[in-house]
């Protein structure tokens, strides 16, 4: 018997699967019916491994559910300028459905102009300030991906957030802000804790919290013992050597549903980026009226 | 010797008249620069009583601050498409800088796609998307008024939000999650409370802040024997009887620094909404870099 299989562990991977077959059976049937498959444009700026892999996989993962993408490999040396004409051209773009920057983009590049120039429409990825907005208020729009597969795995486990204390560790744009506000907008009480947050108050934070979102990008950050006996745990961090922002084991041993990593959050990140890349498509070739 | 004045007062009233008066002076001198005064429309959706006031009050405060107002009176029965056209002339009208949509507007009005109707850049109440996001991501652009009232009050007494635990109660568009996204931006780690928060829960995030901001709308709601003695208590809410969300007295006898109610944050308010329109009409008349 394992000392750390108290926790259900929540499969991110089997969800993301689901998610993943039901969006290739969407994307079939819109290909049938119109003609036309639906297209994710993915943007690269210059040669960054790691952001080489990442495109690489999700162009991988699109090809299998029917999802045609567009591929658009940019120099190193590429202004904002060119970058924003670059986005631009593609929001415009009948064909393209989806618009995916990778990112990092190199510092010299204003991220947030490069953003801005995705037509919220094909902003499947969840960056522009429209859909945070979106997020923020409950209004229709796109979420970002990894707060978005966040959702759904606590939905899949019947986790209602309502009337529940949630914490969130992280504040970035794309994954703690809009985490904590979708959080809110499901009627949690919702904490951010940060880099500025004391270590005593992340601890007391994180020991009052029924939910956990670990969103911070440092190694075994969320200690176990401040885990609340029963708590959900989603840790969205996957730092070297495959380890997430959670001390895993100690956590398991009190929480009462923990997502792995690898094989949690990841996994509904790429899922949740092709399913709404066919809500997109659906909506711009007009077969639905969501 | 009162028994209630353990609390150092914050002087909105007079915080707010010195802004006004700097306001003014900033309206003067773009007058006399460029010939043109700023301009503040104010739209006015039927006749509630209570919005007739509150307009005819800001119009008056224009005009002492010498910023022009232009009034807009709709009837009642107008319709969504009316006043977004309405709110678009206004956008697109060059001698028009900055928008005031009084609200709340009729039930039967779309009020966010009348707001989304607003330029950003004449967005001086605050209301639009893009203001929340700019807010949230501290990027430029205008705050929402009651938020940015508060945080001008903060920093007028000299309370640094970074590293210190917020609690903000309510979290309604224009004020709780707006000023929960400030706090959050200046390195608070902040709690959002609000209607789906257990009793206990609030009374325990309560005791735990440095900052409290109350924008509940309802009277007393905030005990006073939650307050964490030397916290420092903003109080956002204007209940019948000018009764704040916080119940005074007994928040007083433990508060490092309170908001009366009134003479705290409701004066703020207005004059960040002044100086914002001199700030729109400063940018859009082109005397400034900012």
């Amino acid at each position: 018997m394992s000392t750390t299989a108290e926790a259900r562990l929540m499969d991110g991977s089997g969800l993301a699967r689901r998610l993943v077959e039901e969006t290739a059976a969407r994307a079939a049937e819109l290909t049938r019916r119109t003609g036309k498959e639906p297209c994710l444009a993915t943007v690269l700026v210059g040669e960054d491994p790691a952001s080489v892999t990442y495109v690489r996989m999700k162009r991988a993962r699109c090809e299998k559910a029917g999802i045609r993408s567009r591929h658009v490999e940019l120099p190193a040396t590429t202004t904002t300028e060119e970058l924003v004409a670059a986005l631009r051209d593609l929001s415009d773009d009948p064909d393209v459905h989806g618009i995916l920057l990778q990112h990092p983009v190199g510092r010299h590049i204003d991220e947030r102009a490069a953003f801005e120039a995705i037509a919220p429409e094909k902003d499947v990825d969840g960056v522009t300030t429209s859909s945070f907005a979106s997020m923020s208020f409950g209004l229709p729009g796109f979420v970002s991906c990894t707060p978005g597969g966040i959702m759904r795995l606590l939905d899949a486990y019947d986790v209602d957030p309502a009337g529940k204390r949630a914490v969130v560790v992280g504040r970035s744009a794309i994954l703690g802000k809009p985490a904590g506000m979708l959080l809110l907008a499901r009627n949690a009480t919702v904490t951010y804790c940060h880099s500025h947050t004391p270590a005593a108050d992340l601890s007391a934070a994180v020991r009052e919290a029924d939910i956990v979102v670990a969103a911070v990008g440092r190694a075994r950050f969320i200690k176990g013992e401040d885990i609340k006996p029963g708590a959900v745990v989603i840790d969205a961090g996957y730092n070297e050597g495959n380890v997430g922002d959670v001390d895993f084991e100690p956590a398991a041993e009190r929480a009462g549903l923990i997502t792995p990593v690898p094989g949690g959050v990841g996994p509904m990140t790429i899922a949740t980026l092709l399913a709404q890349t066919v809500d997109a498509a659906e909506r711009q070739l007009g077969t639905t009226t969501a």
